[in-house]
């Protein structure tokens, strides 16, 4: 299906918040697409998507949906990957998945380009994409990894709603409103869609994204901490994570502390380290109050980080404020980023 | 002016959302009081406000004011403290100051009742209340402190808008419905009344609470970890704050690690030690989602402690989230508490 002037792209999940994205960026990164097909669940068949000046109508995605098709890009739920993943695979597709099906298998390379591009190199037809929160830590603390190493990494999270998809904008946006007029509010979705209780996200911050797990930590801490592990190559390496929900729509914060290996470098010198780190923009002038935010990362692909300073009791130890926009470089992002590492190392032909 | 059946008291900044709060609680504590004056600055006096079914004419603070004033409770700005405070001990009145004017002083005693209500003994006519993130802390603390000992305290917090006041309380709210209603917004507050730039407070997060210091980090920062140090009487120990503004009216939350000094118990011994703390109340049942949110907490003088786990890694350290009114156990209510301390104490007679 492919043609001498791009490649043959297949989009699952194209309806919602992430697939939106993944759109806009293989636009804006004018990646070479010859055939592009999106897809979904039976729901949202049918609907129509315009890019690059062509409407397309979303498509069910079946098996037989990935015939010819040389990447698919997957984010529509872990449940769908697992089914569609290996389909998609047996019949010649590259698949790069968005969700957590696959992270933490040991055949699925767990791929953030800026950290560990070339372990596309492994890949065996399935790809995964980190969580959000992950990704924009991991971006950050490499540059400081690479210069000192890493001995030490505790990350408090400040979480946009958008991470917990289009529906749950919509349920923060009604229920903001209501709680301005005074209103009772019904909460449905959040802190997660599939679990018992419903808490208020307006004017809140609730402690818990995704569920449970037997050991006290949420799914998306275990996430945080196994994902940057094996994204760095750092099977030792403490990391211990608390998130948290805030009522804001795009945009993930974090407060990082990092406690290094060698040296104790001062603030100046991990201020420049953190400057030469790929993906990074310093906003970082604490006497002109610059310092990156949630809603100023909308939109852009950078990892911002600032409130960067040692610990006054550590001499190797610093923390810092890391922010970028989830659906960006937490997801479409990096997702179109693998695709192009694809291409970079050879690995798939137009 | 005291009569045998209460205490003669005055409450500087009584037309202020920490002095609204003073009044309900010393009215909720059934405080023993025998004449009551309400002072403001200029621009609010001539206010009205009823306590216990009388009408009180708020009345401009002067050094005249404090003629016969046993108890002075001051929370109208740390410069207000600095004028009056002196005038009112020169006149036989012990204050009670809720701004940062003399916490650090060291011939001014710290108190939170649960921590250190002995400290109230030294007092030389002035007595500090702690910052509210601080005291949230330090109670959640204590209780480990007693048992095993701290080693380092590293807090992340996300901070409610009634810290900064009534005026930042409004422009959260006018400033969310201009937002959902799409129109521009003028921050004009926040993050600091005082500094040079003001941002958006709606849907976002701030890492910005009060001004920077030379060395990077906030003046909120440097109180969390110089009070806590004082207050603890543990001048040695290591301690780290990232303080960050949220979207939410009232109830700070803290994302709290902690190391221990002395032996590493597993975290359900951690558990029971915190439901020991004076002042502390579990909110912590994972299974049924149940952890301390702001939305809570308000009006209530309990200090929540949940989402307590051993660290993955490190066998002497644990994680909690504290959750508390900021208005109240943060300001009002431990400051009414002290004022209970004197009296118990014995410091003062009615």
């Amino acid at each position: 299906m492919a043609n001498e002037t791009g490649y043959s792209v297949a989009i699952l999940g194209a309806t919602g918040a992430v697939g939106e994205q993944i759109l806009n960026t293989l636009d804006n990164k004018n990646f070479p697409i010859s055939d592009l097909k999106l897809l979904s669940s039976k729901r949202s068949a049918g609907k129509k998507i315009t890019f690059r000046g062509q409407e397309y109508t979303v498509e069910e995605a079946k098996p037989e949906s990935f015939e010819g098709v040389q990447i698919g890009l997957f984010s529509a739920g872990g449940s769908i990957s697992k089914d569609l993943a290996p389909e998609a695979v047996k019949r010649g597709t590259i698949v790069i998945d968005n969700t957590s099906a696959y992270r933490m298998d040991e055949n699925v390379p767990l791929v953030v380009p800026e950290v560990n591009e070339e372990d596309v190199n492994n890949h065996n037809g399935i790809i995964a994409n980190p969580n959000c929160s992950t990704i924009q830590m991991v971006v950050a603390l490499e540059p400081i990894r690479k210069a000192y190493g890493l001995k030490k990494v505790i990350v408090s999270t400040y979480q946009a709603v958008s991470g917990a998809g289009l529906d749950a904008v919509e349920e923060m946006k009604e229920q903001s409103q209501e709680v301005l007029d005074e209103k009772e509010i019904n909460p449905e979705i959040l802190p997660v869609g599939g679990d018992k209780k419903h808490y208020q996200i307006a004017f809140n911050a609730i402690p818990q994204i995704d569920k449970f797990q037997e050991n006290g930590y949420t799914f998306e801490e275990m996430k945080m901490i196994n994902e940057t592990k094996k994204i760095m190559h750092e099977s030792e390496l403490p990391v211990a994570a608390t998130c948290v929900r805030l009522p804001v729509e795009t945009g993930h914060s974090e407060s990082v502390y990092v406690e290094v290996e060698n040296g104790s470098p001062d603030a100046a010198e991990i201020k420049n380290t953190f400057s030469t780190g790929e993906g990074i923009t310093l906003k970082d002038d604490p006497s002109q109050q610059v310092y990156p935010m949630a809603v100023d990362s909308v939109g852009l692909p950078d990892v911002f980080v600032g409130r960067i300073r040692r610990d006054l009791d550590q001499s190797n130890a610093y923390h810092f404020w890391v922010v970028s926009d989830n659906l960006l470089k937490g997801a479409a992002f990096n997702t179109v980023q693998i695709a192009e590492s694809l291409v970079k190392l050879g690995l798939i032909k137009a």
